[in-house]
């Protein structure tokens, strides 16, 4: 294998030309697009189209005239094509940690409603010691509010089928992980804890424009997901929502199955009664104002993976991910680095991570070289192929760079030891 | 007083110079800023360079290089000038209904951890019947949540100093009335409030950027506000969120004070940790990561007021409201007007208020002859005055509009019956 095997490889790629969708530096091989999506040719007019027009001249008016009223449904029924939803089950509002705050109340609601469960049997929030921190950070919140004794409980991710019993209220994990790349069985997880009177959260951050989702063909409960890592919506996107349509259905009548009550999600917002109603749809986990010039931005975004199709992104995801460790193998061994993520690629996103003991100056070596990966706590170099824009030869330069950098102890220089506030 | 003399007030008016910060459609006369600002001219500008710069060349780098992740904090502590706050004290994030949730439940939480009061004591959030709807909404999803029986209990604005008692645990109010225009006593309330040992959560949605606040002065403990209305940040934007420092200090270390606990608000974000520990300053209100375009958008907003001053702001605000009054005075009697917002400008937000049998299809004619004002249900025609853009000729123009449309029952053309998603 040589940097002319991988030119051939991206001339005979039907997504090749995906790339020109894009506006990303020359002087930059970007492999954080799973942090950070990469900017889309078009978002820019698009946003300008809602400033200038659409809010300097439409005002008030583009509530309704511009459409601004349907826009989180409009993006999140786009969403729904790449997760495997039906179009009114998904909704694009607020962040994912909002969102998975709203989701995980609803989960935990539905529970306690069934008649067969006392809500004192079932109060584990089961999920990954490794999840996002924020997953967890959103549990302890909302468990703190509910002072029913719910309990975090938190396990390795090979654990986690075993851990799964008549305790379990809800699994709440995140599809891909951030650290590793390493991808849980979402059906054969839902499976399990349906069989065991559980409900499933799912955190679709790395897998949304990624990797396929099946969300109804899996009986998947509730999900949230990121804009601005694979979706390309900008940096602090709205993210999205996804409720199945019988939790919708089951919950219609139950006022604060979603807490997070706000006018947007009211059955009537424009009628201003005092008392809440929620709407009898996704409608219900909108709470304020939608961001309308985010979601604009957004909209860019995901139509630039709907544009490719998530199917054919899989395929080439997965083989840069591939080919990523076959040149690591080839070209940095004996260099310290320990590939993180599975080695098998139906268990692996769209990333591919190595731990290293000097991982921190290495990653900003590598940037001060225009390779742009990411340093994850505590030793993780991580590297994320985004298949829109990242080509075979673009791997065989990271890897080639990785090699210099390791090779010449090129990151040993002082500067790459100072830490920023974020890498 | 005639046409001329509207612009001759006009032509001696400082503020007026101020107009050309905006772009307005030039067949407009817009008195609807209290519910969407107009677009300042810088806004576009920036927006273009955050994302064709910053996002499409910094890319990731952009959080540190561009200092995104200082940028909730910049704005606040821009909005603290316009509303009596340290500029440590306000942080810009999330919608006003998020932010509310959050800051309702510090001001809980305070309460409960003060010895000598017993939660069962204190269970009563306080607020006026005809509050923003979103307000009420988010209180009764906290409560349903915390389960400890706190009750909502609304009464009329001029109730609410009586109704402050022992059992009272918080006064949620919104200081302008999004209805009426009649303005709260702030530092009134509060010093009630605090004598009977409650403690105050202020809506500022129809305040800031067009009233004075002053919350440090009047010992306010809690406030929200939207960043779209007055402070022209664009539609959704990101709202503000203000903590006094002393209730900084006293819940610095509980951990889940502000339940909605997302990585941003924690203490050491990038540490990846699994446990929630709260930054022990106001970025514990910050949740999911911040809508960076959306900030930019509202930095460019607040700058259009900062630029003018809140001082000379109100003092126009209120020549506005009085001259539309005395106009309607003149103009409009015996067409079934009746004012709603208070007769005295001290007691009235930058918006004048009539209610009519007919409002709704009075301002659709209104709006279709290019008068933009907004129904408020039941039966309200709300106009707001943002001084920024708003001159005196303008309401000139707009209540001659409004004599005409009542005079020729215009009105009562059936378009103008049919109602829409918004008005």
């Amino acid at each position: 294998m040589n940097r002319d095997d991988c030119v051939a490889l991206d001339e005979r790629d039907p997504l090749a030309v995906h790339r020109r969708a894009f506006d990303l530096p020359s002087d930059v091989i970007y492999l954080d697009g799973n942090s950070l999506g990469a900017l889309p040719r078009t978002t820019s007019a698009r946003v300008r189209e809602v400033i200038e027009r659409e809010w300097g001249e439409g005002l008030i008016r583009s509530w309704n005239t511009a459409h601004w009223t349907d826009l989180p449904r409009r993006v999140g029924a786009k969403i729904a094509r790449l997760v495997g939803a039906q179009p009114h089950e998904v909704i694009c509002t607020d962040s994912t940690s909002i969102n998975l705050f709203k989701v995980l109340a609803s989960a935990l609601r539905l529970q306690a409603s069934r008649p067969q469960v006392s809500l004192s049997e079932r109060r584990v929030i089961l999920s990954e010691r490794g999840n996002f921190p924020t997953d967890l950070y959103v549990a302890q919140g909302l468990a703190s509010l509910l002072d029913h004794g719910h309990e975090l409980k938190l396990v390795e991710p090979g654990e986690v089928l075993q851990a799964i019993d008549g305790r379990t209220a809800v699994v709440m994990l995140t599809h891909v992980n951030f650290r590793t790349g390493a991808m849980h069985d979402l059906a054969g997880v839902t499976r399990r804890a349906h069989e065991a009177g559980a409900l499933t959260v799912w955190d679709l951050a790395h897998s949304a424009g990624a990797v396929p989702v099946a969300l109804n063909a899996t009986s998947a409960d509730f999900a949230v997901g990121c804009g601005y890592k694979y979706l390309n919506g900008g940096p602090g996107a709205p993210a999205f929502l996804f409720a199945a349509t019988r939790h919708l259905s089951a919950l219609a009548d139950d006022t604060f199955a979603q807490p997070l009550s706000g006018w947007f999600g009211h059955r009537t917002p424009f009628e201003f009664v005092p008392d809440y109603r929620p709407a009898p749809s996704i409608d219900r986990y909108a709470v304020g104002t939608p961001s309308i010039i985010g979601l604009a931005a957004l909209d860019a975004g995901v139509d630039t993976i709907l544009a490719a199709g998530i199917g054919p992104l899989r395929e080439k995801s997965v083989a840069l991910t591939e080919l990523f460790i076959r040149l690591v193998e080839q070209h940095c061994s004996g260099h310290g680095l320990e590939l993180v993520s599975p080695r098998d690629p139906q268990r692996r996103g769209s990333q591919v991570c190595y731990s290293h003991e000097h991982a921190y100056p290495v990653v900003q070596a590598l940037i001060a070289r225009g390779v742009i990966g990411d340093f994850r706590e505590p030793d993780i170099l991580r590297f994320g192929l985004a298949p829109l824009y990242i080509g075979h030869a673009d791997v065989w330069d990271a890897v080639v760079t990785l090699r210099d950098v390791l090779a010449s102890a090129e990151w040993q220089r002082p500067e790459f030891r100072l830490k920023g506030p974020v890498t």
